[in-house]
């Protein structure tokens, strides 16, 4: 009988959970709905009937799991505790803690874009790096930052908190986090739109997305439909993040950048935007960062959580 | 008989030379000459005749020496081979292999901006930190980054070139690195310099510093003497170096930024002009990152040589 690892990634409405294998095989995969009432106080508590369900279902022992990985939307100490998840409902939660006591198997905790990194590092579009950095572009900009295969989490758990790296002076509106001229502000899917809304303000250009509901997918299909107002917007977001990601690049001159999120589903194309502002702005000696798109999806966070605890030591 | 540790730090014009105790104390420095004539071929045969001597000199057994770690000025790889030091005449230079053979002794290389970082964490400013970037502000900016009380090298040895990164949009004059808009072109002494040359050229007010002989030390003696163009100058500096600090510890989340190089003689000052930036920039998970002033001067390198002995494997 083999050895198998649980790695479970916790969101504002679902859990995802997998069961893996100690190569890494997806064995059984399944979700659970996030109750976040009471202070999310019946989370974990859930996932916890979840996983000893399925281990009285197929008959393992207990000594035959390795370990509960968990990737958790919040800041997490070494000792996998969570500092406040908003989307859950929590505050300081002592995450390691409760679920070796309701599962008795030995658990780790990471921050979900942390994880996320290390599964695509593990099993994604980041095999083969490990010094890379996860730019997940969504509604904001997630960042996972490894270094010699190891996560860089930050002394406070605020590691790879690369969207909210100043990348615009002058900015007038504020990002979530009350400072201005932040990296997702322009480079998410919800800066996209902004930078849209801002053209079509200035610019008397014609085009489909004028007047339109305009998503960052709708301005990625107008650049693939040849839409000359489409591609300067695509370009007013390669500039900006580009400069980000060279700027990144200058300090740790990583082996890649993987990009994710519902953004990067546009594919390369989003690459012939970013690349010339990356080769602008980087310092010389670190140009050679390749840029890929990461290929776990959803998955990324359940890869990275099994994989925490593979590096348990 | 104890056992001991060489800790080297090759510069452009000496190479500067410890001998340590395995706790890191010195029991001897020493300087020799660099000679860069004939492509630097000199350097590592006086170095190891330079070591060799002190240790028959000693009366030292090879055995009781744990190794040598030398800080070159160049990108290192990690079979320590050093690939171009300008300031050496060096074109690819097998650093770890010459020496191991010229002297018999285990060998490990790094980085001298690195290595210094290495050096303030080990028995520096940075003590008690194990998350933390060292920032030397002198005629350029150099950067060590530690992660974990791990060096950030960089897949090419590049890792750490803070000085690099890009700030400031829409600069004119490019950097050494041929880039436009870099750190250093404003936070080094040489930046300073520049930015009170153009504060001058703009600005009517007086000040004792207008015609004079400008330099970064003359421009904090100013402002430490009261004079309100000095003021503004050291304003201007510190907006933009807080911003850049902003910038890694969004990235980062290290426990501290040390300061050292020529300008940090000017002491705490700098940090009431870096802090007000630094605070306004930065992530506000990652705001309670220290600054603190390096405190080994041209000392650093020697003993982050030292330590990377201590930490060879």
């Amino acid at each position: 009988m083999g050895k198998y690892i649980f790695g479970v990634d916790v969101g504002g409405t679902s859990v995802k959970m997998g069961l893996f294998d100690m190569a890494g095989m997806v064995i059984d995969k399944w979700e659970i709905p996030t109750r976040t009432e009471n202070g999310g106080e019946l989370i974990l508590p859930d996932i916890a009937d979840s996983i000893n369900q399925k281990i009285t279902k197929e008959q393992y022992l207990k000594e035959d799991i390795i370990g509960l990985g968990m990737a958790v939307p919040g800041p997490v100490n070494a000792a996998g505790v969570v500092n406040k998840a908003v989307n859950l409902g929590w505050g300081v939660t002592p995450v390691k803690e409760t679920m070796e006591r309701l599962c008795g198997i030995p658990a780790v905790v990471g921050n979900d874009a942390n994880v996320a990194a290390l599964g695509e590092m593990w099993k994604g579009g980041g095999q083969g790096y490990d010094s890379l950095i996860l730019v997940t572009l969504g509604t904001g900009i997630g960042g996972g930052v490894i270094v010699d295969g190891r996560l860089v989490t930050g002394v406070n758990g605020a590691g790879g908190e690369i969207g909210h790296m100043h990348v615009v002076d002058g900015e007038e509106e504020a990002c979530n986090c009350g400072c201005k001229g932040c990296l997702e502000q322009y480079g998410s899917a919800t800066g996209i739109v902004r930078l849209a809304k801002r053209y079509f303000g200035k610019s008397d250009r014609p085009s489909p997305l004028r007047n339109a509901d305009i998503t960052a997918k709708a301005v990625f299909d107008a650049v693939a439909g040849g839409d000359e107002a489409a591609k300067e917007i695509a370009g007013e977001f390669g500039e900006i993040l580009g400069k980000g990601l060279a700027m990144i690049a200058s300090v740790l001159n990583p082996a890649a950048f993987v990009v994710g999120g519902g953004v990067s589903k546009a594919g390369e194309v989003l690459f012939d935007y970013i690349r010339p502002s990356f080769e602008k702005y980087v310092f010389p000696g670190a140009k050679d960062a390749k840029l890929v798109l990461a290929t776990l999806g959803n998955d990324a966070g359940i890869y990275g959580a099994a994989k925490l605890v593979l590096d348990m030591e």
